[in-house]
């Protein structure tokens, strides 16, 4: 998945990677575990492998968006500290699912290196350094936050979302990967549940959420808020969709794969909407095969129907619905939080 | 795993029973996650498949436990709920281990049937689905412990043992399976660090500190009974990997490959400590194959080093050692809760 870039300034990405430091030697002298020193070795490198590599945007978005929530250009150390650890618990949240996800999907590279399973020794050990990244989520959570009055309400966020975003992967491995690839199995409901659930809670609602726990809120009383950012979430990955096809893969950095690996991807969703009986079944003939041809007639049909303007409407209709839902909300802060997820991610180009 | 009897009465097997049915269907209706029929029919045959088909020792524990800490023989409704409810939040971290597990040692069988991602049609969705059963925990403790003073407390348990417990894994993957086979690095402490992280804290530990917070208590006030039940829990790791190759296959239910797996066994570990140089040679050449001439080399020098005396003789110190160890306790009821796990496997056959 590409990511909307992060308005965070050069001291924002500077303490961020600071702290970084901090909460993995914590981590690696914890005294939960006794370690051996091999075992010492083996998580100092996988944490580096998997939880760095990434641009961060996720776990800098709880920074930007806690100062606007307090209104304040600058953070004490304290503030600073505990905004950017929430930020990489979610970068963490992410290493553990991208882990998995890779095994799952017998994927070869992820951020332009061999995935953590294919690294020689690794294999399936991956899978329990998965479970081990989770874990360190609730580690630095404890060290930091017990005590705080919201500590409870941190414990079940993270767990709410991960619960989130395991459900909407199943949703996407039952409906993908099970049995006959059968096409009729995609519509935008289905497609709409898998990206909601998968993406949309972790990678929108989860920052937001930490920021505003962090702000001493309640998050009962959010849940427009919550609303909004999956709507925001799920506009995301259609475009990630969009470009998946029609994107650059010079500036995107990866070829997309949508039609020969059989995703349900928003564009197949539009196309058999669209389609005619002669149409559908050069969907059904040529969608998800790996043989270039079949690619390119699926190509061509999504040209015929004209997809490129139906995803223009989408992009132009959402950022309209989006700005009204944002506009309605009583707090500017937060209004100030929501538009600054949406301009980071509107007519993204990668 | 063989495990202890457990000393539950009918009555309390048939809450236990009931109290599973009720915990799925809460699980099965979550509203925080819009299921379609083919992802709860998912769900529902694969926490089945799972969770159940074990003795539940470890989850009976809770219940017995609970009873010893407050004197009572029959608990109130309210009271068996919540005493059940935790106990199959064991089950279902237990379960969360197994899938994993068996992934990563490429097992076949488990509980008698086929190892869940073996399963058609499953494969490496298993993965996703044991993520799904450690998340079960968290939506079951939410849902009925939420708003309880010792909510936070109980949820910390849960991640610190289940951290505890992947650590030893790693442990376990990276002494057992890294780079080559290699004798030297097996030794009494390894043994007693993997046995302790990744068996002990989850099968001894956990039920007794579970009841505990559920009787009002801190844990903070109990780290001589942790210690004790850890202590506990490597005998009976101990007695496992003396009956993978002394048992009877026909009582405990398997036939024992520990020497095949290369496992670090607590035998292979006694006879490295014992052997001369040629014996050591023997060792060195005929451990972890699967050859049958080679696995009767090993057994062969067993029986030479009288390894079946050096277990009775450590079964019996245990025991003294452990026995004194509880009656140091200045709570009787906490005595009680202690002996009732010890005479449940002391000399266990299986």
């Amino acid at each position: 998945m590409a990511a909307g870039g992060n308005g965070a300034g050069g001291d924002t990405r500077a303490a961020f990677a600071r702290i970084y430091k901090t909460l993995k030697e914590e981590l690696l002298t914890d005294p939960a575990f006794e370690f051996t020193e091999e075992s010492r070795q083996w998580i100092d490198r996988m944490v580096d492998y998997n939880v760095l590599g990434g641009k961060c945007n996720r776990g800098l978005s709880v920074v930007d968006s806690y100062k606007l929530l307090k209104g304040a250009d600058a953070l004490g150390e304290e503030e600073t500290f505990l905004a950017c650890t929430l930020g990489w618990c979610i970068e963490w949240l992410q290493a553990f699912f991208l882990v998995l996800d890779d095994i799952m999907d017998d994927s070869h590279t992820r951020r332009g290196q061999p995935c953590w399973f294919r690294v020689p020794q690794v294999g399936l050990i991956a899978a329990n350094d998965g479970i081990i990244l989770r874990n360190h989520i609730s580690r630095i959570l404890r060290r930091h936050f017990k005590g705080k009055p919201y500590y409870a309400d941190l414990l079940d966020l993270f767990n709410e979302v991960e619960f989130k975003t395991a459900s909407g992967q199943l949703l996407d491995l039952i409906t993908t990967h099970e049995g006959e690839k059968d096409l009729t199995k995609y519509n935008i409901t289905v497609h709409g549940r898998i990206v909601q659930y998968k993406t949309a809670y972790y990678s929108f609602y989860l920052p937001v959420a930490c920021a505003l726990l962090l702000s001493g809120e309640n998050l009962d009383n959010y849940g427009d808020v919550e609303n909004i950012l999956v709507e925001m979430g799920t506009y995301f990955q259609v475009q990630d969709d969009y470009l998946d096809c029609y994107g650059d893969p010079e500036f995107i950095g990866k070829i997309g794969t949508d039609i020969e690996d059989y995703k349900c991807s928003w564009l197949v969703v539009q196309a058999l909407e669209r389609a005619d009986e002669s149409q559908k079944r050069i969907l059904f003939e040529n969608y998800g095969k790996k043989d270039p041809a079949c690619v390119a007639k699926v190509k061509n049909l999504y040209k015929e129907l004209d997809l490129e303007a139906v995803f223009q409407e989408y992009e132009n209709e959402s950022y309209k619905k989006l700005i009204a839902d944002i506009e309605a909300q009583p707090s500017i802060a937060v209004q100030k939080v929501l538009k600054s997820f949406l301009h980071k991610i509107y007519k993204r180009q990668k």
